[in-house]
């Protein structure tokens, strides 16, 4: 079987409590343990850090990005940065949390062909901006998205999920994080397992 | 005076106990708040975790990378990413570390032409191939970096460091984060002030 | 319902014989009428000359390359022009092909990191090149297919299927060809339809 | 003599009728036989389904675009994929077509130099972006050409044109097709030979 | 120590009259000799070209440009083409001129975050056009700079600075030419000596 | 007829002697004046050391470079700088000065197709990199340039004309040089007229 990380990978009786017990949740919801739960649990504290960076963008119930396009932004994303793991990971809870099961598939190839309306347009296409060329983001493109409706508080958001997962993308690629064979078809028929990180 | 942030930026006296004590030990330290400490406060659950990410990177024990060559790292991939602020405010901490007023310049501009031994060289060469292709990373990478005596931890702590702040990065360019005019000069002449974050 | 395309599709009935039957051929062999066939049909002549080129690239005996690692050249490319159409519709060929499902999202998303031996990792790595700098393919590049095992024959198989699909993925980006919905599932559950062009 | 192609050559004697006889009346009417009969003849089937292909999108009386804007396209997206066949085979072909000895050179240098009218530029803008970045395409970029009078059967000749190109190019780069050496000086000086393929 | 060319750098006792009159002329008003006089030395008739250039462009007293603006262009472009030495070099003279000790490293790093006027901004915006892609230039770019005040010859000065210091770049990335280290801090405290070319 | 230049262009009778002289002196030799010497002519002190610059690389008897390699080297990048007036008109003394009708065309679409030796082959690639990624040139370059048997002075060479039509080229995207309608055809066949800078 191949390895899902270069990097040793700590089994779940050694790692510490707080780190077992986040673990254990997830798996209990999604019915497997995501690889990068236990791929980055190489490094415990990058790990705490990495999970609450996590939660402060993806958990939440403020700003008006659905969960669905939060995903989006990620699957959009990580498929310009070639991460294999978020791609497959992130496409299979975007296509849970839309239900639909063609969407991820649609924004990894090419976002600008996807069957969504104008407003997610935008939004896929700043977050590519700050993906691929940060240093051009200037107050026109605060002024484009505003016109689609999204607030400051928003825009911050979209910067920041982007931002996030391109670091979550490079680790992933270095380390080789292999993703679970579970995601690769999780949301594409009726009854999928429930989304995990 | 030019805003240090498209965002409200918080009052230290509105800040969260935890942010504001850590805020004040830096200052202490520094003689001044580096602005990231408070343009990122505008969410405080994100600045935790960011500050949190920030010192299980910087501020360890562990690994062969001294402080210099992480700050190296920085510079040399935020100004590939165009980042202002952090090539600005981390060239003044690598200055002070390294003791080496000109080497900042020297990596922002062409880390080829900077004066540093072939281990340094291929550090950053590495550093460059995460920030910018990171999905091209496979073993002979690796391999090419253990020649020059890199262990596999350090290689994670470079990509790890070149991660972070390409995340940071993309925030600094999004919300328009200035540099404090004191990290200009620092570590230029004799007697800098003491680095901060 | 979104369109298909950007051009008028003809129906099924005010085709010539020739462009029905084959249409026909497909459709009870797969279950369903892969767009490219109606929306390409726009165009009779052009059509004519499409599937003869496909057909001569695709539908043969001779060369070492397999029916499953020229769909793999398609995914492989077709992700690097974003064509939609070419990356669903030929992943879901390749899936079946293949007997693997996950082997097209693998492809698709960074051919580096899917589980395919040296020898076609290499051949993907030629596509791509084709694909992306064709004025760069010397000798050398050859040379090492060679050593890979692949003849001087295999080399121009990669090379046209690459050069097809590229003119392929420029029509589909253009017209806007939509893939058929069921593409997107087909060879990623046990009892798939069969694969069609 | 240097080779016009890595792979073998067929001679014309052993080739089937059909493509015996076509190359004859190219033969006859350009006074030589241009390279890309024979290298591509190597594989009949392909050669077939590419003459087919070249035929329906270049010999026809349908459209606005004349023979000489169909060559301008060629020779223009050739260059950007800097294939030496096409560029010098149809460079000559547009020069005769057109009577103006320059444009070729001019097209093929930078296209937005060339000594044509704002109807050209946008073909020839539009021929480059399916050319280098289809997956952009939009229906802006349709308005853009209807306001130039172009219908939508033109574009899709435009856009057609420069796939068939695309294909074209990448194959003569990898078997490294060399330009007769009649075309280069064709349509220069006042009697040059008629055009062939 | 360094050295300041892979060339072998001439003594100043060994040069021409004319060359050596001139660099002891910038040594008094500089009080060093900047290592562009010495190491572009190597081929005099070349470095008297070079320095008839240079001072045909920079001394002047036609056109609206200030020499802080000349200064400007030349350390955003030499930016872009990563040349260590003018980026150092022309930072300083930029800092000195425009008595603004944080200029330089603003525009090295990301000249649409520097603090400039709009006015200087569609300057560099030209100068980056001209440094990365002239074939692009048209007539609608020199009417946004006309928008903003410059004239023909303004514009023509913005142009040939960037393409004199493009030569300087390359000839200067080529023999390895190193900034000396007096240009580093010049102009980012009171007292700094004056600037030289 | 379409201008020369964006610019005013000076008529010969109002231009200084030495010009006037230099630019007979051509007319003679060529037969005509190429458009270089009068539109650069709008600014005299620009024309001196752009002549001046000129002839040091190109009209001198030191170093291994023949008149034809510099020519070639001249056309090349400027085809990479998409330069219409330095691709035809020193494609044009390239063809005179290597007796080659079919040069030009080569290295102008692609040098590595060009019917060149290995020596030229290296020349070619190295100024290549010298005209897209100076940045990048390190002692490697130098070695493999050596390994063909250019000195270091040649290696100066190849960058010095690299560089100065680096300076050409932008100056002729900008103003709009236009090359004169001699230099299209001169070269191709037998009596063409004596060559001009």
């Amino acid at each position: 079987m191949t390895a899902i990380s270069r990097y040793p990978v700590p089994e779940l009786k050694d790692l510490p409590e707080d780190m077992r017990t986040r673990i254990l949740e997830v798996q209990a919801k999604a019915g497997f343990v995501p690889n990068v739960f236990l791929t980055l649990a190489h490094r415990p504290a990058e790990w705490r850090a990495f999970m609450a960076y996590h939660d402060a963008l993806l958990v939440k119930d403020t700003g008006s990005l659905t969960k669905g396009e939060r995903e989006m932004i990620i699957v959009t994303t990580s498929a310009a940065n070639q991460c294999l793991y978020c791609v497959v990971a992130h496409g299979a809870i975007l296509r849970v949390y839309e239900k639909k099961p063609m969407i991820a598939d649609q924004v990894a190839v090419n976002h600008r062909k996807a069957d969504i309306p104008p407003r997610q347009r935008a939004m896929l296409d700043f977050a590519m901006q700050v993906c691929t060329a940060s240093h051009t983001v200037e107050e026109a493109d605060f002024a484009a998205l505003r016109a689609h409706g999204f607030g400051d508080e928003d825009i911050w958001d979209i910067a920041a999920i982007t931002a996030f997962f391109g670091l979550s993308n490079r680790m992933a690629n270095v380390i080789g994080m292999r993703p679970n064979d579970e995601f690769y078809l999780m949301g594409r028929v009726p009854k999928a397992p429930k989304p995990a990180a």
